[in-house]
């Protein structure tokens, strides 16, 4: 009997597979589906016999990418920061803004004070739109709650995503985001007394696919993080980093040398950190949101690293502070814009380099044997999607083969 | 008998009504509404007794502000310019995407070669982008024909827009967008031959409302624009102005000589424009999309437009080239985050001042006797509106009182 399965005909297909044409092109191509998997994708002229007699789909001439991921965000959490928003551009000082409650502390707050129920219920309508945009995959961090309870609270809200929508979460503890109040000059007693035990039990927990941490001088400094990466290390956990966003303090060197999955903003990475990270394998996560609401000044080394052959990943950053972005499509089009990225490479970043700074190796590409995750688009050439600002056009999401 | 209505009711309403409340917000307010137009809005405790029957619509506590108004748009317009975009990125020079036929003429070509059903069809996605986001007006220019046929047809298309879609159309002719290739070097002759020609014809059939002139050293001088303007003096047309965009000619001071509704982009106006604008009650219309685009450094007047009194609009400039953008929402964060507007004066360049841009007296605010077109809003504070990024909030739209 023949396994249930469909072919889209009259398409584009943007593989991203590497090779001779950019965006692993294939003009006129077919698309064969079988149990939620792509089991061959090619010239529409050249498709194999046995899938001849599938039920066809036709695309009308539509592109057809894989479907989108966004690598870094932290969309869990609580509440919003727009008041802070309007205290600064209305010229209160950095010092009014802290006495009112403002910063990070106020997310912390936000967060703590938020059920599991009420973290998922204020993200949701963020996953919404990265949904509407063609998004299967995000990642989420924890690093609002900097106690144990919220900490596992967030991881598990992150979980409860998938239970509400069509979306796959992969979570990252990052109890290192910040040092609380009640540990204000005693990181590595916070390292050791909080995040460590914390992260044990959310991976006993099943909560846990990788660990985070946010290596800067106004966070951690590496020394401080080397007892977390080593304990996440034993756990079998992968490692990611944010790192040389504000200073070059060789976070994602550091990252690199436990073999981590992705160092992220890296604005500041010098050519040292471009070496060991190329060494690793490990992806450079751009994230130029964050660069923007910051009116930061200095880029990431993007020629540096496009001649290391570091693979870029490109990713919302959507956080309350410095990136209230849910648009990937605008990422996409920062990246381009801000950072001089090429529509190829700002598409890759969104594809099968994001699955790979998240360890995943089923998706990301349009290739047999991987999922059938894949989004249709009201466009002819994938570089459109970067080209415009604030535009959707999407056309309609195919999961596991099923539009 | 009592007129046909209804009274919305657990609302906060940001009504944009000069005063001691910024925004003009009223929070717990009502708004009675009849016949399409606000009969009142005010405190719900206070609510007139004369509303007292109609019919109650609770909006939850959200936000209600008057709909958007997008004063500065080229929508319509044929083809796009992806694969431009994609040429630079990719390190092609100047001369080389010249070749290619890029820059503006690809778009004219476009533009030249598509039916007005063409031109329409091709701006309904973009019109929908911001139906989506709670816009109920747009102005639309010509400028991509530069010759007499397809000046008309795209001002055409922009008046078709309306019977498509519930949105209101505003049109500008901007024949003189650039000197076309077959008058190059003679920016008089094709002002005096095509321009003011087509203008009077476009104007006794009735597909003009304002008449706009980019006024750069790559397109016309002032002087070039005197007969111009005074051509629509002399048949009672208000004028606006691509003006101090990438270099000082003093164009908006010619402008505002004439009583311009606004002067668009202005990065480069100095003190001595501000002034010109300020006596004569110019709009400065802010196009953050274009200023990000073209990865320009110089920010306009904010500070002194703030001082002079001058009312600042904010706009898409939704064209192929330079802001291939559609989100109007992302223009008011743009404005806040680049160029350090208030999200008030974000809020208010979006509706009372992009009203005031486009001359119209009956929508921008939400006040007895103007149109009830409003936006509901899954927000409680107008400061989210310009807080987020690439986010759309929008729950309903009322247009003429119906949601
Ligand atoms: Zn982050
Ligand atoms: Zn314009």
């Amino acid at each position: 009997m023949q396994a249930l399965g469909r072919v889209f005909t009259d398409l584009n297909a943007a593989t991203m597979a590497s090779g001779p044409a950019p965006y692993g092109l294939i003009e006129d191509a077919a698309i064969a589906v079988v149990d939620g998997q792509t089991a061959w994708v090619g010239r529409a002229a050249e498709l194999p016999v046995e899938y001849a007699d599938l039920a066809r789909v036709s695309l009308e001439g539509r592109l057809v990418t894989p479907s989108l991921i966004d690598c870094h965000t932290h969309i869990v959490h609580g509440g919003h920061r727009a008041e802070e928003f309007e205290m600064r551009l209305n010229g209160a000082s950095y010092e009014e803004v802290a006495r009112a409650g403002g910063g990070i502390i106020s997310t912390v707050k936000a967060t703590r004070a938020a059920s599991v129920e009420e973290l998922v219920a204020q993200a949701l309508p963020r996953v919404d739109a990265m949904l509407a945009e063609g998004v299967s995959v995000i990642e989420v961090k924890s690093g609002y709650g900097l106690d144990r309870e919220t900490e596992l609270n967030m991881l598990r809200a992150a979980r409860a995503l998938s239970g509400h929508r069509p979306i796959r979460v992969v979570t990252s503890f990052l109890g290192a985001h910040a040092v609380p109040d009640n540990y204000k000059g005693r990181a590595e007693d916070y390292i050791e007394n909080v995040c460590i035990p914390t992260l044990k039990e959310a991976h006993l927990k099943g909560l846990v696919d990788a660990v985070d941490a946010f290596c800067e001088g106004i966070a951690f400094l590496p020394d401080q993080l080397v007892p977390l990466f080593d304990a996440a290390k034993e756990m079998g956990l992968p490692i990611k980093v944010h790192a040389e966003q504000l200073s070059n303090l060789g976070g994602a060197k550091l990252a690199a040398s436990y073999g981590a999955l992705s160092a992220d903003h890296i604005e500041y990475l010098d050519q040292d950190g471009v070496d060991a990270m190329a060494s690793a394998g490990t992806v450079a996560v751009i994230l130029p949101g964050a660069f923007y609401t910051l009116r930061e000044t200095q880029a990431p080394p993007i020629e540096q690293l496009r001649e290391a052959g570091v693979p870029m990943a490109l990713a919302t950053d959507c956080n309350p502070g410095s990136a209230p972005m849910t648009s990937l499509l605008l990422a996409m089009n920062m990246g381009c814009t801000l950072f001089r990225m090429t529509p190829e490479e700002s598409l890759q970043g969104v594809t099968v380099h994001a699955a790979r700074a998240l360890g995943l190796t089923d998706c990301g590409q349009i290739a047999r044997g991987l999922r059938a995750d894949l989004a249709v688009w009201n466009a002819t050439h994938p570089a459109e999607l970067s080209y415009r600002i604030g535009f959707n056009p999407l056309h309609t999401r195919i999961s596991g083969g099923n539009p």
